[in-house]
C-alpha cells in the first residue's frame, strides 16, 4: 500500500527535470506524514542530480530544505499531531545506536546502518528515498524538526540545510560576543552564516570576491566586507579572525586565508572542493591554528537552531518560484544569481 | 666587553662542524650567565647548518636544549641565584608585548621585534645569537627555565625541546585518561610523546613504519604499536583516535591518518614538511575533525613541562656524546640511528 504523490524528477545527468509521480509508504506507528509547503534548492541537488558526486541512483527527486504541515501522524508518535508545521533536512533515519547516534550527532553517525539522506538514499526496507520537490512525505518522527510558528514555511525550509550548516559550527567554535567570525562567500550559505553570527553576537566580516554584494553583506548584518580579489586585504586582515567559515567549494589558497587566523584560531571547510587541497603546515604550526571541517547538523542541534531563528528573527532570503521554474533556477545558481536561495512554491507542483 | 668562550661552529652547509671560540656579552641587570653542562641534538640544528631552511647567518653555533648551572646573576635578578640549574630552549626572547607574549606563549609572538631563537636570530642589540653547543651562555631571566634538582642535567637538556614540543600539544588538546593518543614516529620527538602522554593517563598507540621498534615503544609507554608500512593498520584503527600528533617531517597521506580519527579528533602536526599536503576535505567535513600545528611552548608552559617530568619521573632516552662526535651524530640522524637523542657533554667541549 502506498500513496501517489506529483513530484519534480531527474532521470538522467543531462536531461532536465520534469514533472512525474513517486510513491510515498503508508503511515507507520512511528511515522508522520506532512503536506509540502516549500522546498528549498541546495546546491547538493544540482551535484546530485548532474552526477557530480557519482552516478546517483535515478530517478531523484532533489529537496532536502523541506517545510510543510502534519496530515496524519502514526499510532505510536507523541511528537507530533495533525496540523502542526514541521521539517525535514537532509537525512531521514541513521543507525540510532552509535556513540555519535546516541550523542544526537545523526550526521556523523558510523553505525554499519549508516546515515540515510532524504533523496538519494534508502529507507530501511530498501526502497529509494524521495525528496521535497513533491507535494507529501512520510518520515519517521525522530527525523522530523518542529517549525517555530513565527517563521513562515517558505522562510523556514532553507534553514534546514544552509541554516544548520552554519550554525553547527559557529556554535561549536564558540561564535559570541569578541569573537572575530569571517565568512567566504555571500551566497546560499554564506548569507546565513553573516545572519547567525550576528544575531549570535560576534564581529562578523565578509570575505567576497569582490565588493559587489556589500551593501546586502552590510544590511545582513556584516561589521565589515572586503573583496578577496585584492590581495591588500589579506595584508590588512592578518592573524585578524578566530574563526572563518568557507563557504565555496572551490579550492581557495590555504597560506592566504590560514595567516588570517589568530593563534588558536580555525578555518571550517563547510563545502568539499572536488579535489585535495594543498596546505602549508607552516601557518598551522605557527600560530597553533587549526583547518577543520562541519557537515550540516544533528537533529537537536538543528531543533535547536529552529528555535534561536525563531527567537532572534533570523530567516533567509529567498526568491519563491513555481516548481516548473526548477531547471532554470539551476541555470542561474550556477551564474550565482541569486539572493540567497530559490525556495520551490509546492502548491505549484 | 666580552667573555671568549669555546663552541662547535658550523661556517658552511657542507663543511663539518670545528671547534672555534664565540663571544658571550657581559651580564646585564637581567641577565643570568651559566656554565652549559649538556646540549641536546635536535633536527632543526641540522637543517638549519644545511641551510636546508634557507641561507643561515653562519658562522652557526647550534644548539637549543641548554642544561647547565648559572655562575652569576645580574644586579636586577630575582629568579636565580648561583649554582641553580638552569636551561634554554629555543628562543631567548620576543617581543614582550603582544597579546601572546603577554599570555605567555611567547612562541607565537606576533609583535614586529618577534620570537628570537637561540641560535641564528638576533640580540636586542643586533648581535647575533649563538647556541649551545658551546660551554656558557647569558640570557635574560625571564627566558631561563629552572631544572628541577631530580632531573639529571643531561636528561633535562632535551626536554627543552623535544619534550615541550610534544607537551604542550598534549596538554592543548587535553590528553589524559579515556583518551586516545597516537604518536606517529618513534624518534626523538615521537618518544618523548609515549612518555608523556603515557605519564598524563591517555592510552597510547604507536604509529611507526614498521614494527622494528614495538619493543622499546611499549616498554617506553605506549598500549598498543602498528606499522604504518601494513595498509591494514589503516582499516584496523579507523575512527579510533581523538589525538594523534604527527613527529614526522615528510607528507604523510593525510587522508589515511584523517580517518584514523574520531568525530571531532585533531591530527597536530608537529614537524614541518617541505612542501605544502594535499589535504581531502571529506574526512574533515564528514566527522568535524581538524588539522592543526603546535610549535614548543612558551616560558611558563615549558616550565610546567619540567616540572610534571619531576614529577612524574619523565625523561628522554639519550645517548650522551663527546663534542668532537658532533658530526658523526649528524650522520646517525640523518639514517635515524639514534634511540632517541644525542647530548653533547660539554665538559668534552
Amino acid at each position: 500500500m502506498s500513496t501517489t504523490v506529483s513530484a519534480y524528477v531527474a532521470e538522467s545527468a543531462t536531461a532536465p527535470l520534469f514533472k512525474s509521480t513517486i510513491e510515498r509508504r503508508d503511515v507507520g506507528p512511528h511515522d508522520v506524514a506532512f503536506d509540502i509547503k516549500f522546498s528549498g534548492i541546495c546546491h547538493s541537488d544540482l551535484h546530485t542530480v548532474k552526477a557530480e558526486w557519482g552516478e546517483p541512483n535515478y530517478p531523484v527527486v532533489p529537496g532536502h530544505e523541506i517545510a510543510g504541515v502534519v496530515t496524519e501522524v502514526g499510532s505510536e508518535v507523541t511528537k507530533y499531531k495533525v496540523g502542526d508545521h514541521v521539517g525535514v533536512g537532509c537525512f531521514i533515519d541513521s543507525c540510532r545506536e552509535c556513540d555519535n547516534c546516541q550523542a544526537g550527532l545523526q550526521q556523523y553517525c558510523t553505525g554499519e546502518y549508516g546515515m540515510h539522506g532524504t533523496y538519494n538514499s534508502t529507507e530501511r526496507d530498501g526502497s529509494p528515498t524521495y525528496g521535497g520537490y513533491s507535494t507529501a512525505i512520510v518520515v519517521d518522527e525522530n527525523y522530523v524538526l518542529r517549525i517555530p510558528d513565527s517563521i513562515p514555511l517558505d522562510k523556514a525550509a532553507p534553514l534546514l540545510c544552509a541554516g544548520i550548516t552554519l550554525y553547527s559550527p559557529l556554535r561549536h567554535w564558540n561564535a559570541g560576543p569578541g569573537k572575530k567570525v569571517a565568512i567566504v562567500g555571500l551566497g546560499g550559505l554564506g548569507h546565513m552564516g553573516v545572519k547567525l553570527a550576528h544575531a549570535m553576537g560576534a564581529q562578523v566580516t565578509v570575505l567576497s570576491q569582490s565588493l559587489k554584494k556589500m551593501e546586502d553583506g552590510l544590511r545582513l548584518g556584516a561589521d565589515e566586507y572586503y573583496a578577496t580579489g585584492d590581495p591588500d586585504t589579506f595584508t590588512k586582515l592578518a592573524g585578524k579572525f578566530d574563526l572563518i567559515l568557507n563557504t565555496v567549494s572551490a579550492n581557495i589558497n590555504m597560506a592566504d586565508y590560514l595567516n588570517l587566523l589568530a593563534v588558536d584560531g580555525t578555518l571550517v571547510e563547510l563545502g568539499i572542493p572536488e579535489h585535495p587541497m594543498p596546505v602549508p603546515v607552516f601557518p598551522l604550526a605557527g600560530g597553533r591554528r587549526s583547518l577543520s571541517g562541519s557537515m550540516i547538523g544533528g537533529i537537536p542541534e538543528t531543533q535547536e537552531m529552529l528555535d534561536f531563528c525563531a527567537e532572534h528573527g533570523v530567516t533567509p532570503e529567498i526568491e519563491v518560484i513555481e516548481a516548473s521554474y526548477v531547471n532554470e533556477a539551476y541555470e542561474r545558481m550556477l551564474s550565482s544569481d541569486v539572493r540567497y536561495r530559490f525556495v520551490i512554491d509546492i502548491a505549484t507542483l
